[in-house]
């Protein structure tokens, strides 16, 4: 092990403690990297992630010599496949597509995250070529170009695509000048102009021992997992004997939202509205946080919730309508979408305003209450069946929540949820600055009605 | 177990053979009910579905008293949701949600399946439901109205994403007047036009005894499911002692499809141009089916095939890039898709095309054809993880098929294949007539070169 600090379960260690699942293990190196693991008996699979906290947010906040430039994150995201000293971009496709494993990366707001899904037998092999990826990758400047052209692409496929381009604006518009509320990808001006030294200089910055985060779910066993990636490490030319604190977590101080409400309308000449209207929400580590999954449940997830009943099963006004609620370390959105035809747009806008009001007005039911808990836990254990959701939840066990929570104890948390907390969330969120976007063949005059206070007089019984 | 017909391993019954696996278990009921289970150790949830073997493609061969309409297998599983003499929609949804499973239905081509995915303490609830929306279900005159606004609206969200769209047009320009190549929802036009005496004459038509496959995969165990089955049949009005044979299987032989070399544009003023080309492929029952898993492998799945390398990796010209093999009862396609900027999609279609005549004229390599199978063995190895993935594999042997292969003995066919076997194939296709369906803004001109037989002359080494 190396002289890797190792945290048994109950423990806290650097501000990370751990309830309830004694099959999750957590080490730091000396040099700050961090690996947890969790074993799920009787699997055959594994999946693989190697994190770093550094996100699309953190672009202008990079300490690299140069400049970053928005989209860089996910620029270098790409470019991790295309190659180092040891292996070109076909010897890493390679390796996985022979074995039939699926591998991939993410950027996100706050992270990004490298991952492979393989079968036990092919972990080492994963570990090897992540761990090379990581720490050496060359970024070789024809492959840079190269890529540049794929990624125009990948913006392009995402262009044409309605629902996410106002899901883009729904973040500019709910979260205002915050880092928070820009594009991942960047746009394509930025990414035009993007160079190879910028883009180098943001990986040499915040690619180092101290940054890496490791997470392995499945037929995993710690102590090998922990040689493996070592000898991955030092072999791709790390030196793991400087001692260094991992990286700190972010601050999870609520930030301060300069955002007002606003109707925001992208005209096309499509088929659908597609319309996203929604508040500030919760930051991460907020205390009310199982309350506010309740009430996203009840309201706006499955065919039972309070949405998909009045918008879609009584009076067939669209086909997709769900609320989410979504969580970054020091800012948060509470949203609702639907996807439905221009003239009942104003509509739709009005009945999901109204009916968020109304629980605010009214609360749920113990009914609610109760089946919201169940779909919750229900569905949670469905999905922790995949080993990807479980290396997930350790990434943002150790880069967002500094704890982990199994199960067991998630259960424990949501049935402590009462109907005046969900009550409450909700007046808290209806007090909070509406904001819509709609894409489609509408115009803002279409929402007035929605984003008055007067639309809770709405007869919607 | 009621007298039913009960298939040992490796036996064979009505046209039926199972092979490799001793979990899977078969049985006959005198009704003509068939149940298929798959019985997965350590597994602590379960899918079932509910199938008959009508899909759009029958909607005119239906032998109800009134003419089908196009869509209306898809308008009838949406009906099924909502309401049965014991049960209201919101029932449904309620038992469900309330367990956290996931319920939905799925309308295909040649298929129709109702399918949950829940704890395995949950099966017994999930099966009664089931089989009471698949029996008896009310197809109310007003929800009827209702579920046409919401099918209009999602016949929209499908005509306002490019990809759906060109695969609809791809469908109809390389299957001709085959029934096959309607899209499967139907229309606006139709679906407005569907009565709700014309639906519910093809549910009396198509849900009988002797239509339902239902199939489990999971925790189950297969004496308990049939009787299981059994009971929530007959509780539901069902007369399971009436006798009748399971309907037959369709015709496997390949149809004659009258159909030319073509292009198809579908001119939108978008950022992508969405691109597909191909070629009628193979039937299901084809005995190069595992050569076409091998061809479509090595040539256009993963970053290391062929398509992805000269498209994407060498020359930045798509982000996403794919072939894919889809095969019927009487017909198949192969295809190629790319989503590339409009300047470049003559380009695009004509590199595609001549790596697919380069295979047919050099083959794979040895090296491509090892490769291929194992990403085959481990990809099938990690999806057979999902227990909706066993239940799936379930209904084709039973609908489409006639026997059920496990994973080695698909192992070991695959192994079987030859780099001439795959040259051959790849000889045959390219032999077949072109279609290319291009959506976004661009226009035939462009495409001219990549339907020629010249486009094999373009130098893309």
């Amino acid at each position: 092990m190396n002289g890797a600090v190792d945290l048994p379960l109950g423990q806290s260690e650097l501000g990370f403690t751990a309830a309830g699942d004694a099959r999750v293990r957590r080490s730091v190196l000396p040099s700050g990297v961090r690996v947890l693991s969790e074993q799920v008996p009787g699997s055959r699979s594994v999946t693989v992630g190697f994190w770093v906290a550094v996100g699309s947010r953190d672009e202008h906040h990079a300490d690299g010599a140069l400049p970053a430039t928005y989209g860089s994150t996910h620029f270098l995201e790409h470019l991790l496949f295309k190659g180092t000293a040891e292996r070109t971009a076909l010897d890493i496709a390679i390796s996985f597509d022979s074995v039939g494993g699926e591998h991939n990366a993410l950027t996100a707001k706050e992270y990004t995250c490298y991952y492979a899904r393989v079968q036990d037998r092919d972990l080492p092999m994963a570990i090897g070529a992540l761990a090379d990826m990581f720490t050496s990758s060359l970024l070789d400047p024809l492959e840079f170009d190269n890529e540049r052209g794929v990624i125009l692409e990948e913006l392009s496929m995402a262009g044409d695509d309605p629902a996410d381009v106002a899901n883009e604006r729904f973040f500019e518009a709910v979260l205002g000048e915050h880092p928070l509320g820009r594009p991942i990808g960047g746009d394509p001006e930025t990414i035009r102009a993007a160079t190879r030294d910028a883009v180098w200089a943001h990986f040499q910055a915040n690619y180092r021992p101290q940054d890496l985060v490791v997470t392995v779910a499945g037929a995993v066993d710690h102590d090998r997992l922990v040689g493996d990636l070592e000898r991955a490490l030092t072999r791709a030319g790390w030196d793991l004997t400087a001692q260094a604190p991992p990286v700190e977590r972010r601050s999870t101080e609520p930030a301060y939202l300069e955002t007002g409400a606003a109707v925001t309308v992208v005209s096309r000449p499509i088929e659908q509205v597609n319309l996203l209207m929604g508040v500030p929400g919760l930051v991460a580590t907020d205390e009310r946080r199982s309350t506010m999954s309740v009430l996203n449940t009840a309201f706006g997830s499955g065919m039972s919730s309070r949405l998909f009943q009045q918008v879609r099963e009584r009076r067939g006004l669209a086909y997709s309508v769900y609320s989410f609620a979504q969580a970054y370390s020091d800012a948060g959105i509470f949203g609702m979408y639907a996807g439905c035809a221009p003239a009942k747009a104003g509509t739709v806008a009005a009945l999901m305003r109204t009916e968020l009001e109304r629980v605010a007005e009214h609360g749920i039911t113990p009914d609610e209450l109760h089946r919201a808990a169940g779909q919750l836990g229900g569905a949670s254990a469905l999905a922790l069946e995949d080993s990807d959701t479980r290396m997930s939840r350790l990434g943002r066990a150790e880069l967002t929540l500094g704890e982990f929570v199994d199960l067991d104890e998630a259960l424990r948390r949501t049935a402590l949820v009462t109907v005046d907390d969900v009550q409450s969330l909700a007046q808290d969120l209806v007090s909070r600055p509406f904001s819509l976007v709609a894409v489609g063949a509408t115009d803002e005059s279409a929402f007035h009605y929605a984003i008055e206070p007067a639309a809770s007089t709405l007869d919607v019984g």
